[in-house]
This record gives C-alpha cells, structure tokens and sequence, in this order.
C-alpha cells in the first residue's frame, strides 16, 4: 500500500505547512520561509525524526511546483508591460546578471571550491525572486509605484535571462567547459527554438482555448490548458532543454489568451499547492546543522547578494535614465534571491556537477536575504537621501548632468517614427528567417526518420534527399518572399536616409542598393540554409531543377505566397495586440 | 531523473486527456468518458504501447483524486438540504443499496464467482454517480426540477451509507466472514466517530477558518483548508477508517463555514486535475480484451443494473409518498454506476481479496450505463406515460389510494411540532452520550499510552487508573448532566402525551415517570460507561471515592457546567443555522 504511504507523507507536509503558514501569516513574515521551515521541520536532519517515509515521490511530485510556478511566471510575463520599462530592464538585468555571476563565482574560488561549484553558485545569485518581491511590494501597498514596475520589468528579463543560463549551465556541466563557439551554438539553436515556437504557439494556442471557451465548462477548459502546457513541456524535453523553459514558455504564450485571467483564476489554486510542496521540498534538504559548519561562507555570500544587487541593479537603473531614489528604491528591492537559485541548485544536483553543501548554504542566503526584503525596500529612502548628502558636490553635479543629458538624448518625433520602423522591420526579418531555418532543420529530422525506418523501401536516397529538400523548400517560400519584401523595404528606407534627395545618378545609385542589397541577403540566407541542410542536399542536377522549379513557382505564386504570409501576420498580431478583458 | 519520468508520464496524460475530452465534449458524451478512454489508450493493453514509464507514481498520485472527489462530495452535502427531502432519500436510497447489493451478490454466484468477488461486485452495484448525474442534469437544463432536488437527496444518502458500506467491506474482507456481532460493533463505533469528529470539527474547523480568512490571502487559506483536510484524513486512517470517508466528512464539516464559496473556487480547479487523473487511472488499469471474454456477464450486469435500480429508486421514491411521473424520473437517473464502483473496485484490489477481472468489468458497465444516462433520464416521461396505459385499472387505483393515504398521513400542526421537538431532544441524548463514551475511550487510550511508555515511574497502577477515571469523569460531566437534562425534558414530554391531564395520584405518578426515568438511564449509562472503561476502572475504595467527589462537584457547579454546556450547544447551532452567504 505504497499509495497510502505516499497520501499519509502528503498529509503530514499539509498540515504542518498549514500550521507554520498560518504562523508565519500573523507574524507578517513571508509564506515561502514558512514551507521551508515547514520541510526543515518534517525532514530528516531534525528531531524528532524524519516524519515522511516515501520521500522519492515526495520529491518527484514537489518538482512539479517548477512546472507550475514557471508557468505562472509566464503568465504575468507581457511583451507590453515589457516595452514599456524594457531599456532599463534590459541593461540592470543584464548587468546585474553578470556581475552576480562573477561576484559568486569569485566567492566560490576564494573558498576553494572546485570550479563547477563556483560557477553554479554565481548562477544561483544572478537572479532575484519575483514570488518575494511580489509579496513584499503587496504588503507594502507599493506595487503601483514607478520603481515597482522597474522592478517588474527587470525580473521579467532576468526570468527570460536565466532561461538562457539554465540552457547555458547544462551544456556546460555536460561538456565540462565553456567555448565560445558553443555558446554562440546553443544560444543560436535557443533563440531559433524560442521564434519559432512563439510564433506557432501564438497563431495556435489561442485559438484552441478560445474554442474550448465555448464550452462553458471550466473542467474541460482547464484539463486543455493542462494538456497544452504538459504537452508543450513534453516538446521542450525532447529538444533536451529544461521543463522550466517550456512552462514559462507555454505561460508567456497563453498570456496572450484572451482568456488570461480565467487561466490565472483556475491555475493559481494548482500552482499554490505544488510550490507549497516545492519549496517544502526544499526545506527537506536543508540541513541545519550546515548553517554552523559554513557560517562563515554564508554570511559572506549574504552580504555580496545584498551589496551586489543594490549596486548592479542600482547603477544599472540610473544608466539608463532614472534619478538616483528611484534607482536605490530598485537596487534595494531586488536584494535577495529566490526560487531560481533552488532550481539551480536541483539542477546541479540533478546532473551531479555540483557538491551537496551548495543547496543548504543558498536556502540559508535566501531565507536570511528574503526576511531582509521588506526592510530594505522600507530603508531605500532614508538610505538615498544619505547617500546623496554624503556625495561629494562634483560626482553628484556629474550625476545629475547625465540623466538631463540622457533625457534630451531620446529620439523624437519623426527620427523616433522611423527607429520604431527599422526596429520592427530587422524583427519581421529575423522571425522569417528563422523560420525558414526551422523548417530546413524539421525537414533534416524528417529525412534521419525516413532514413531510418523506411530505408530503401520508398525509393533511393538521392530521391529521398529531392523530395525533402523540395517540400521544405516550397514550405519555406512564403516566409523566403517574405524576408526578400522586408529587406527590400528595409533597404529602400536605409537608402533613402543614407543618400537624400539627389539628381539621376543618386536615383540609379539609390535603386541599386535597394535592390541588389535584398538579393545579396536572399542569396546569404540561402547559402546559410545549402550549409545547414547539407545533409539533405540532392545532388548537383536536380538541386538546379528544384531551384528552377521554385524560382518558377515563385514567379507565379508570388502574390498567394504573400496573401498567406500577410493572413499569418494579422492572425500573429490580432492576438498580441488584443487586450485579456473577459474577466470571466 | 525519476522526476524527469513522472512528469513526462503525467505530460502525456494531460495531454491526451485533454484532446480526448474536447472530442468527448464536442459530441456531447460525459467528459469522465473521456478521461477512462485515454486512461485506456495510455495504457499497457491497447497499442502502439505503453506511453508511459513509471505508472506506479501515477498511480499513488491518481489516488489522491479520491480525495479530492470525496472532499468535493463533501462540500456540497448539506443538512439542511438532507433534511428537505430526507424521508424519500432515505427510503429510495436504503432500499436501492440491500436490493442492488443483494442483486450483484447473486449474480456473481451465478458465474460462479468466489463469495468475496460476488460480494464486492455487490457494493460497486450499489451506489450511483453524482459526477454523471450532475453532470446530466446539467447539460439537460433539468439541475432544479423537482425529481432533480429528490435524487441529489438519494445521492447524498448513499454517499453516507456507502461510507459505512466501505468500513463494513474492509472488516468482512479482513475477517473473511459477517458477524452480526461484528457488525453492530463496526456500526457502533463508526457511528460514535462520526458523531464526536462531527462535534468537535463543526466547532473547531469553521472558526479557524473564518480566523484565517482574516488574512485576506488566498494562498494561505488555501494550504489552511488542504492542511486541515489532509490532517483530518491522516487522523481517520489512524482510527483505521478509509481515507474516503475521512475527506467526505472533513468537507462536510467544512459545508458549514462561511467561506463555503471559497473553498469550493479554490478546490475545483485541484480536483479536477486530480479526478481526471483519477479516472485516467481507471483507465490504465482496463483491459478491452475483458469486454470480449466477460461480454455476457457484463451484459447481465449492466441489464441489472438498469433495471434494479429504475426498480429500487422508483419503488422507493413512490413508497415514499411521490406520484408515478416522479418515481420514475428518479428511478431511470439513478441507473449508472460511477466513481464510487472504482474506489470499492481498488478497495478490493488493495487488500488483496477481489480477482482481477472484476475491475475492468465494472469499467465497461460503468462506461455503458454512463452513456445511457442522459437517454434514461430523457426517456422518462414517455416511459411512465406508457407504463400507467399499460397498467390494470386495480393496480393503479390502489397506487392512487395509497399516495393520497400517505399525504394525509402526514402529521400537522401540533402534533408535528411536538414530534420535531422529541426527534431533537433524542439527537441531543444520543450526542451526549457519544460524547461522554469518546471521553472514556480516550480515557482508555492515553491509560494504554501511560502504561507503555511511562510503566512504574509516575505512581502505582491503581493510582494511575483512578487519575486517568477522575480525569475522564471530570470532563464528561457536563455532557452526563445535560444528558439527565435532556432525558427529565423526554420524560415530562412523555408523562404528558401518555398520561394526559388528571388528579392528584396522576400528578404523582407523572413526577414518578418524569424524575426516576431519567435518573434510571443515567444509571444505565454509568453502567454501560463502567463496562467500556473496564481497563481504567480503578479499586472499589477508590472508585467510591471518586463517584462521590463527582457528585459533590456536581452539586456544587451544576450551574456552571449547565453554563458551558449551553454555550457549546449555542456555538454548534450558530454554525449550522448561518448561510454561506460571503461570495468572495
């Protein structure tokens, strides 16, 4: 009766995360610290005894609390909101990224850990955590603020970043180092990987839930949106990326839904139990007796979390343009981290690249860092105006010029028009690109697949080759013309700016680039796609009649191919430009 | 990676769960359909092949749909409700339960089938589904006609003796036989368990909640209601009940807080990701090549049941006092087996004492007459119509006769009064005494726990026994005082109605009934207490001792404990009486 067991293991963590939680609530401390306490509690490492016996499938099942809370974490992710706040986002994030990386990293090896403990460690204090943060700005009554939304915007980069790096960190732990022309590699086949499944997933998912809306009946509505996130999930994992990619993606997908807040109201109850029992599970993994033997290491990595971030997400948010309280205000509030550094470290656990001191020594920095929270957000005032008396007049005066001169540095009107223009362009054309490359790259699979159980049975292989190459070929027409019409339109405006208003020759001139530039890029894309697809190259003569053949095709279709690649692009934008107002 | 297994496993699941109800929901078939077929499709019986790996984890975990279902059961029974259509719902539910049990046991006699097999076929027989036949209704528009109000109070009547059905089963299964004995004492002490928990938890539960609702946090409450439930459930598999009986009443404990609506929007969502990985549980465990072996029982078997229970439910509604139209839209909605079979089903399966066929026998009869249920119920009215042409004029005649009897039958008026007010100073009595008995019993518990951990070193054994009995006594006094107040109350109630209004002998004779009655069953019950309590009854010196200083205690804070007592009962009636009317 190993169901029993597993339902008894279930209802001890229950009740006693109710419990702490419900103590933890009066005290106005944060939830999160409650279930590790909680796992703390019922784990092995304190009396009175270990109070679970199944702990394998209590453990299995707590990972399904990643699932849920990266799918949630899509959810509240908005290309929107994103936009708005995205350069300052994008380089505290960033920055902040990178210098925690390397503060962990340096900390690790003045420690003595081996390399691949350091590196974990840095990844595990890059990224801060959205759930406290959320938490502690809501209790603050502060979620409206402007810094509020800075820090939104930055911890939806760094969710999107860490995406990258968990990509990153497998590669690296499974090849045991890092080279430039793999991480070109692996961030090259992630972002195809990403382009093309936003774009599909946001011409496809939409629609299926619109449709099962219909039915009226929340039970079927939210086994779909089960079935499409566990499916899409499923999908990622045999791309061999991490779960936790595929549920953010598929939640940034259905974010688009215009039935977001009925898939907020029917998930948040599932996502609230299973990150209940993840991070149990996390406590059930801490040791405590850790907090004596590492004491010193963990006070260390306390205070480069907090010092790092208010300094890396501060000076990040004033770089790009904000004044030096709201920058404070952000680099205070993001001082702590979170969820992502316990996925991280699974991961390393999970791959066996990392020692076992590293779990309990982060649960110990994120629960002293996240009891720190509020307090800093509330000290962030006080702190800034200090600050600022105590600056020296010629740095502060220095300050102050940058942000007026960064303020009168935005472009404006019509060369602001036509930045937005080019930015939208260059986009459309990467998007087509990469879909072109997807489909060269499904019809390789296709081919190792026919290759593989059909071999000989249909016809020779240079035919085999032919018919996949030519299938992939005329699927990727569409998005080829497209990509030829944005260039083409791209070039036109580059021309048109670059060379001005002119006589015959600048006319000629202008023409030439804004022709021959497209058909020099159309030809690159195509030898890029000839070097990708290289195993499935026919041979030299019937590549040409293909060719031929398309370009024929292409002659004559040319205004369907475009009807259904402009149909595609409405669909695509009527779904992210719509507003989720069915508060149903 | 045996995490990466489960949730691989259970991506599939929801993904093809979640495909087969959309089709399943689009030609209008019940959605649970859906769910066992892809349990079928998924499983190891039908190609192209197993899909999943570790179907031992989904299992454990598809048990906590049980949970979940019986806990939403819960929920929405309702006293009140209950008590509208009770009579009715009692008969037709008692009466379908002996005839469907006793129909089943017989027919898997008549196979040839062993005593135990026969025996649980029976009781998977017996209950109808709540799921299907909501779900009917439903879709129907029929959800609140009359018959619709009459058969929910059969379902929920057969909830609750088929909780007693599932304790009886797992005794006879662990004895191997039926003791009339052992039945009244299973009984016994199932009834005084389910009467303390009731008790306690109707005074406890709704205040706690109504506590952490103050928090305005619907993660907190939520993990407040999973920790209680999953406690509660971890309290009744300690008392060795089954895990179904623990969430059903824990719901219909937690039926009687005001946060009722809340609890059920943040429940729904959980139980229908576990009820659909339930029944895709049932699935994974059919076999279809069953359905071509055991084609004719299942055939008899879903033909009896059919018929039984149109039979059963109908005579019973009709004995009942509701005309022929009724009864027979009650009989043809009752007639499906459902969720109830498969937790009997796995009963049998878990201790070991049912074949293996007998499963995916009661899938495939349960599939049938899931589908039939729609058609039954529309199928009614023509059905009674014809039925009541074809009926002799004598039989109809006495049918008529016997409904107008029935309704004036009915007590009115004062004599109604009189009998509510008697029915309810009986439950009184009977909680009372419960109490008192769950207070010696816990007596006897801690006395067992003092005996084995503490032998010897607090005080001799005698005086052990005489701390545990004074303790015991001393807090079941005020629940034996309101028993003799309430038995005094009955008593002049009775003398009353018997005796009627008379001289001075009458008078005498009427305070005789009114004052040695009660005392007379207090006594009784002293005794009854004193043989329960046999192994903490200390010597008779001291024993005397401690009756005596009971009754001065008593006569000294009579008042007091009246005082508590009264404010107890006042606690208890404000929970039941109150409505759930905080939509939040």
């Amino acid at each position: 009766m190993h169901g029993a067991e597993f339902i008894q293991d279930l209802a001890v963590i229950m009740l006693i995360a109710g419990i702490v939680t419900i103590i933890f609530h009066y005290f106005r401390q944060p939830v999160v610290l409650g279930y590790i306490l909680a796992g703390v509690i019922i784990g092995p490492h304190t009396p009175p005894f270990e109070l679970i016996q199944d702990d394998r499938t209590i453990k299995i099942v707590a990972e399904l609390g990643v699932v849920f809370l990266m799918f949630s974490l899509g959810l509240e992710f908005n290309l929107k909101k994103l936009s708005r706040v995205g350069v300052t986002a994008f380089i505290a994030a960033f920055g902040e990224i990178v210098l925690m990386t390397w503060i962990g990293y340096e900390i690790g090896r003045y420690f003595g850990w081996k390399a691949m403990d350091a590196l974990f460690l840095g990844a595990m204090l890059a990224i801060s955590s959205t759930t406290i943060i959320i938490k502690a700005l809501d209790e603050l009554g502060l979620k409206h603020e402007r810094f509020a939304q800075l820090i939104f915007g930055i911890l939806i980069v760094e969710d999107v970043l860490a995406i990258g790096m968990i990509a990153l960190l497998s590669g690296i732990a499974m090849n045991g180092s890092v080279d430039a022309g793999d991480v070109f590699v692996t961030v090259g086949k992630l972002s195809l990987f990403m382009i093309v499944t936003l774009v599909l997933g946001l011409l496809l998912v939409p629609r299926i839930l619109a449709y099962v809306a219909r039915f009226k009946s929340n039970e079927v509505f939210l086994i779909t949106v089960l079935g499409l996130c566990f499916g899409f999930c499923l999908l990622v994992l045999q791309m061999e990326y991490s779960i936790a990619l595929g549920a953010f993606m598929i939640g940034a997908i259905m974010a688009e839904a215009r039935q977001l807040h009925l898939i907020e109201r029917l998930i948040a109850p599932i996502r609230d139990m299973f990150s209940a029992l993840f991070f149990v599970g996390v406590g059930l993994l801490f040791n405590p007796t850790v907090l004596v033997t590492y004491a010193w290491p963990i006070a260390v990595i306390t205070v480069a979390v907090v010092l790092g971030k208010v300094f890396a997400c501060g000076l990040g948010t004033f770089i790009a343009g904000n004044d030096g309280r709201t920058s404070m205000r952000v680099g205070m509030g993001l001082s702590q981290i979170g969820e992502f550094s316990f996925i991280i470290a699974s991961l390393g656990l999970t791959l066996q690249v990392t020692s076992d001191f590293l779990y309990p020594i982060v649960v110990a920095v994120s629960a002293v860092t996240t009891l720190l929270t509020p307090y800093l957000i509330k000290w962030a005032d006080p702190v800034s105006l200090r600050a600022a008396a105590a600056m020296p007049d010629s740095i502060s005066r220095v300050a102050n010029r940058y942000t007026d001169w960064l303020q009168h540095k935005q472009p404006e009107g019509d060369r602001a028009a036509l930045f937005k223009i080019i930015v939208r362009i260059v986009a459309q054309v990467i998007v087509n690109c990469a879909m072109t490359a997807a489909v060269f790259l499904a019809g390789i699979y296709v081919f190792g697949v026919i290759e593989k159980h059909l071999a000989g049975s249909i016809a020779d292989e240079h035919t085999q080759k032919a018919i996949v190459f030519a299938g992939a070929l005329a699927l990727s027409l569409p998005f080829l013309i497209a990509t030829y019409r944005k260039l083409n339109a791209l070039s036109q405006l580059l021309a048109e700016i670059v060379i001005g208003d002119g006589g015959h020759f600048v006319y000629g001139l202008r023409r030439l680039i804004s022709e021959v530039i497209p058909l020099l890029s159309i030809a690159g894309i195509l030898l890029l796609i000839g070097l990708l697809s290289a195993r499935i190259l026919p041979p030299t003569n019937m590549l040409m009649l293909l060719l031929l053949a398309a370009a024929i095709v292409t002659a004559l279709l040319w205004k369907t191919f475009v009807r259904w690649h402009t149909r595609l692009q409405i669909a695509l934008f009527e779904t992210l430009e719509h507003s989720n107002d069915e508060k149903t």
